[in-house]
């Protein structure tokens, strides 16, 4: 039988309820080294957390996740709160010696990024990682698994589309509208996810950017609870074009604005011997 | 009954064949005003011409295109050449009073371009134009309608991609890859028909060009009748993004390396009312 | 060069115009043992035959088929006449040693269907073939090839489909909704395809019937000219199950009423090997 | 709060895992009025009914499903057992008071089948319901509201497909290839599911069944765990058409020969107003 290990979980809304999804499904699935227990879970809104945690089955919950670097049963904390809070609290518990999973963008700003990366190599027992999850998904992984064994050859291109479309004028302006908050718009929420799995799929690094293009079509929106309008300081849609480290060229676009797709993820690669899709 | 119009074609190979096609055929599906006289086709191998003019019901052929200007018959000269062989006899046609259409891409070079374009504007009694022809499939030419009228609301995304699979590196060094006769390689024979038709279904010019790369995957090919090997001097593959005149962003790729397809044309476009996707 | 040979076309509406266009074309893409020569057209009206001889490109044109067993120059006789009225000219061509081609399907009856076989029997040195033009779609004749190269291996499954949605109830009563003239309804029209496809890309026979439905959804429609209605005596749609020679099991569904469908013809076939599909 | 009900599953193989699953995740995702209790598992095998429960959260496991009837605890009792072992506990349990769900088909053969329904009329009190899962697949709830609102209007065209390719001839023996455990094999297993959601989907009955084949491709297969060949008395595919109870015709075909469809069930619906599409 596994041996446990608690898992504190920051953060209770949409990632939060998806992780502890995952939490409760994972041992059911899988033959697992280590089986998580739902200890805790971290939040701002006591009563809030309370149900989360009845529903859930988590033991406890706090509002204070700075105390779970003393909670000596905690082994791993899983960051799911907004991007501009991802790097206090994986630092604080790296430092703290427990493992440490982030939910994906690493964080809002480069230098936030940049000090994630330096705690997580100077916490040398702890082990880290990014929740592009769908790395996961079989379909990608038999893409990798292709790739691995030579049955693509040389890729040329690989074409990377993620497509969303909630984020039409009527759309409030959210946290994920606010570049203090979210870091970026669909660049940091669905761009990193095709470039994970172009580099995951091709075992590439993008070697150069031969081009971009931001836009924020709907600049302003109303503010939620008020009549009023703010301005949304983030990208509606990124494109960008890029060469990979074995010759092909690659380009990326997300958007939150291309009706009719609700959550159309695709990439395409195209290879020497064999070609690819995936779609999501 | 329409009026006559005598036609001299110049050029009898791939796309030689396919205008004459298009001459036979135009008048039994379409009410015309003038109907098109298959009168001279003109190349370099009398031989060829002798039989290209027997098959598809010209009077008669050529090898002096030159001649073409003093035939008061020929009220039409079709340009079926390879790309650095259409400027000249375009222009002279023109300049002897002539309507002149002329395949695409209109040149191989910028400066042959803009010179056609003045001399097009000084023949002011002859019409031209060039052979877009994805604009005549009613599919395409639907999606035209459909923007104008108003159905697709403001264009937020257009995605082009055109893709063929022929530029193996079993493919000999054609004409086509030399960048003297073809001025380019995917970016002229394809991205020239996806930019046409992006700016014909939307009724928007680009604007802008935030970023390109161009790659030449496969950089040497067997010369045709040796068994030696020769530099490709064009792209293999073209890739930009573009910010059109109503505020949208547009994606165009074009690549003769992009198996299992053989003549992928396809343009998606993504509006604030409405989606089109055209899908050759 | 090709010997000519004198086509005679009898009929000049929907499939009239279809083989005066396969005429036209036909010597422009394939090489042939004998070259067509549009000599004459038959039909009703003089006036419309003077314009569509004139359009096509027929030296001549008759309202009486029944001379043209003396004409000496026909070499072949097309029939492209309503169902009723395939089988009169046909015998009596055949009997006047020409050659018969005949649209599908090859009779409104059973009985002047093999009135047909048996004149074309008799009539030996006449060769004679029925319109199933998908069997000369590229993509068919593939499939059809890759069934007798045994990639395929036994085949389980046959589904085939064709689906039009004309039939709505605001068609009127035309000759194709007439048991009279037309036979049957979808039935004719459309399973008499994909029963063809069927059996030319399996190699196989139908050798068992286990159960069909057909069915006249819409059962009275305007007369044309009139504000009266009439009785459909056609069925809109007719499914059939069948065993196949090599033992396996096919689906047929033919309909007019299947929006949006306009003309999907679609063939699908399951093999021990591999699975082919074809879509029109 | 909602209030409990604890829940005895009989059978913990495929079915039983997948039900289990459910029993762990509904609460999660829905608000319920009864909150499921895992509390007894019920199996033939001590020791794998030990590892189960620990993995799925059952409090307690039994090699007597007959026990459970005594047992007040429970409140429903789920059936997961092979097809011919569905009447017996499922009766037992509703004489016993409890409400019982079952897997489908509802059992193996038609007595037995009749016989269940008996009970489960005369058990006033206890809910029934047979785990046709795809109702609760949202596409074909949302198929169903669509018909129910009228949008597709009379219905004309129901086709539909249930297509797997596990049933090779490398395939052994297992029981589902025995009529006394099984009933039938692609037919209950497969057919079950498409009538079932073409009777949701369209709110309409089955009234007339116009043919029907069945077809045993692999005759023989290998008895497990021997070198022996022992026969396969079930089919391997069924189809049949049938007439709907508004005047449609619908098709259905079931299939565990049907490579490269791994499990594809697809319900197409064509009617006067609009058509539907699932594609599993």
């Amino acid at each position: 039988m596994p041996k446990p290990i608690h898992v504190a979980l920051i953060g209770s809304k949409f990632m939060g309820r998806a992780h502890a999804n995952a939490l409760s499904q994972v041992a059911h699935f899988f033959e697992l080294g280590l089986e998580p227990v739902k200890h805790v879970v971290a939040g701002r809104n006591a009563k809030e957390l309370a149900a989360f945690a009845r529903k859930w089955g988590f033991s406890t919950h706090t509002t204070r996740w700075q105390d779970l670097a003393r909670d000596e049963l905690v082994g791993l904390v899983d960051v799911c709160t907004p991007n501009d809070l991802h790097a206090e609290p994986s630092i604080a518990m790296l430092e703290a010696g427990k493992h440490v999973a982030c939910e994906k963008p690493l964080a809002g700003t480069l230098k936030a990024a940049r000090a994630m990366r330096d705690a997580a190599r100077k916490a040398k027992k702890a082990r880290t990682f990014v929740w592009y999850n769908y790395r996961r998904c079989p379909a990608v992984a038999l893409a990798h698994q292709f790739v691995e064994e030579g049955r693509v050859g040389r890729v040329y291109h690989v074409r990377a589309t993620y497509l969303q479309s909630w984020g039409g004028p009527a759309t409030p302006l959210l946290w994920r509208f606010e570049k203090g908050a979210a870091g970026s718009g669909a660049h940091g929420d669905l761009n990193a996810h095709i470039v994970d799995m172009a580099r995951f799929v091709t075992g590439e690094e993008i070697v150069d950017v031969h081009g971009a293009v931001a836009r924020t079509f709907i600049e302003e929106r109303v503010i939620p609870g008020t009549k009023k309008k703010g301005k949304s300081t983030v990208d509606d849609a990124v494109l960008f074009l890029a060469s990979l480290s074995g010759g092909g060229v690659a380009s990326f676009e997300a958007t939150r604005l291309a009706a009719p797709h609700q959550n159309a993820n695709a990439l395409v690669l195209i290879g020497e011997k064999g070609s690819l899709r995936f779609d999501f």
